[in-house]
């Protein structure tokens, strides 16, 4: 089965918007096993709002489309597709009583503009809108489906799993889309792919998409089948054989972030971590804590953007700095020791080095940054070169920091994933 | 003048991937005097691409793609449209130069795939692309504008700026789009609406838009018109109305972020500042320190998610932490106070609050944060119950402490904008 995506409102062709409702929509149709054809954004037209619709229904058998539904003049996806389909506008009793309840609970008044909301084509199904005036609507002509959702993703995605996607699976073919994810820290994309080419171009039915952002690759994996089952063994086999072949690298096979992954080892490794940035500025901190319950592995931190601050919130003696220079492995490693002596966490994070734009020399250049991690033993250190402008320096630097901890907990136990890095 | 946009790949049909280029496109051709009037993703499917481009040219004076311009059996989008006009495609020998060249450039051997990137249909013009092997291409029919570009954005980008805006310059109508945006901190959505529609919905030929982001409102102003000096004038005239309007409430009329102005009001006031955060776990520092130069005014910051932290770190007395909670006025103002005592800096911002999702008691609900700003005379300090999910709730909080900053600067001298709060 194949799917177009409509999204309705002029603002979505103006440089300030981009339509996002399509992303979750297309995760939903496909776990559904239906596929995305075509996405299309048109303004508040009456012409090209049906040209849109006329088109999509011509090829696709799912028609759905977002916006347009509200009270006012500019709102036309209703009227349109109803046109279009040679159907009727009725005003139904029921959804308008739906819409001055919901007015009465807000202790307003409802304007007579809204009477429009309560129109429905006939012979439509209504899908109720519990977080706003506008119900949606499913329609069905020539054994094609249409179906109207609000535009507010708060109203829409519930319309959506309460009201659509159970009816729209009982009119599936059968297949099903599978997927699987894996997720890397620590290498570039072109080694990535150069390491798991060989093994996932020998599954032709498997659709394999590697997806770079800084500091992380993720592979995704898909498999269209009838039988999930089998479809689910050919997935896990071929995550297994790529899980082997790139090892530690590999921080998780679920859909979850770096930093909710440290979060999990700290915890099970019923450790704590302070840290003292300066050149990331606090990012690193900002991600430690962006995961709820941070306060049970996450102690404390420090932005010690000048020298004297490095020493007296992380005690780098200041010869050391006059030595060396506030970038260096020294400094780093003084930083991550310090705090967390100060601290008392079971490990300090270090981070020294040039964001950029400014400050860079021929030794010490934009992008050069030195990460420590310190256990109160034996540190670890890293010199890193990075490309890219200050945002994306502080990013990577952030990131490897938090790989760099995670990777503590596993060397010597290789525990995670159980495999070994080839 | 109307344009199409048109984004090819079957990665853009995915639930992970989403096509942005079709927002840098959008405001280089408004920019231009023409309108996007429909953007569309299609798949790597030789039927769909060209049913696409054959609507796109029955409605539209100009069609422009992105993608499917690389060496690949995917890559369709050159041959598809050759065969849609009616033109063969040519082996151009120039081309092929640049592209062995490339590759030498680089040390390595040309594929004998990339010779399709070479092909050129008839009668086409060829967009040099310095940053990729891709040529890009301009074709003209039936007074039909149609303009082929690469997919990645640092190749696309570069290939319109430099020989595609110009070229279109000379085939617009004269109509051009001027715009103006204004900023605004600390005023919901609806109270800004409420304040400015009285004046913008007087000005027929502007199409004014309110934006809203947490702990942000962003108000566009657009205005069509052949006249670029009159549309100019009367934007400023009502852009003028509403800084009156709203006043201090404005933090820009520039497309700059408020981390930015801080930066400069603190700059100009020869002023430091360092933070003391807790719930927010870095945030603040983190936004005051993405802006270049930041070691200027940004001494240094501590996250003391701890109490004791709250002690060592900012001098909280343990006694005010036992007696108010850890999150309370009290609190916030001894964190800002202490912390600024500290560093030395000419400001202190303290931010003690619960972000959720735990944590959060009938007295002290999730969302409830306390900002602090001390200067050493008289501590200024807000009560926030803040709506959302614990990433809302600290980028609110980052906000709410940027604004106080701001603000403190403005008070008693009101400089900024020249205009009063109404």
């Amino acid at each position: 089965m194949k799917a177009e995506i409509i999204a309705v409102g002029s603002e979505l062709l103006t440089p300030d918007r981009i339509d996002t409702n399509s992303l979750f929509l297309t995760a939903e149709l496909n776990k559904l096993g239906i596929e995305v054809a075509r996405k299309s954004v048109v303004g508040d037209h009456r012409g090209d709002i049906r040209r849109i619709f006329a088109e999509g229904l011509e090829r696709a058998d799912v028609v759905i489309s977002t916006g347009g539904l509200g009270p006012t003049e500019d709102d036309l996806t209703r009227e349109v597709v109803a046109d279009l389909l040679g159907r009727k506008l009725e005003k139904n009793q029921e959804v308008l009583r739906g819409i001055q309840e919901r007015f009465v609970r807000f202790g307003r008044k409802m304007a007579e503009i809204n009477v429009r909301q309560a129109m429905v084509p006939a012979g439509a199904t209504i899908l109720e809108n519990p977080r706003g005036t506008a119900p949606g609507l499913w329609l069905e002509a020539d054994g094609r489906i249409v179906i109207l959702l609000p535009g507010p993703p708060q109203e829409m995605q519930p319309m959506f799993a309460r009201q659509v996607a159970e009816r729209l699976a009982k009119r599936t073919d059968g297949m099903r889309l599978q997927t699987r994810e894996l997720r890397v820290a620590g290498m570039p994309e072109s080694d990535v792919d150069q390491r798991i080419a060989p093994i996932y171009t020998k599954y032709d039915s498997v659709q394999t998409t590697i997806l770079a952002s800084p500091g992380e690759i993720e592979v995704h994996l898909r498999a269209w089948s009838d039988d999930v089952q089998d479809a689910g063994r050919m997935l896990d086999e071929l995550a297994g054989k790529i899980i082997i072949e790139l090892g530690d690298n590999i921080f998780t096979d679920k859909h979850e972030s770096l930093e909710q992954v440290v979060a999990d080892v700290l915890k099970s490794n019923q450790a704590t971590i302070s840290t003292a940035e300066s050149c990331t500025g606090g990012l690193l901190a900002e991600r430690l804590t962006r995961i709820p319950g941070s306060s049970i592995y996450f102690l404390g931190g420090v932005v010690s953007y000048s020298n004297e601050l490095k020493t007296a919130w992380a005690a780098v003696p200041k010869a050391m700095i006059d030595a060396h220079g506030a970038v260096s492995a020294e400094v780093a490693i003084a930083l991550a020791d310090g705090i967390r002596r100060r601290v008392g966490s079971t490990l300090g994070v270090g981070i020294t080095g040039v964001a950029g734009p400014d400050g860079g020399t021929p030794e010490k250049p934009v992008g050069l940054v030195h990460i420590a991690v310190a256990d109160g033993h034996s540190p670890i250190e890293r010199r890193l070169q990075y490309l890219g402008d200050r945002e994306r320096v502080r990013w990577q630097a952030s990131q490897t920091a938090l790989d760099m901890v995670r990777r503590y907990f596993l060397h010597g136990t290789g525990k995670r994933h159980g495999a070994k890095n080839a």
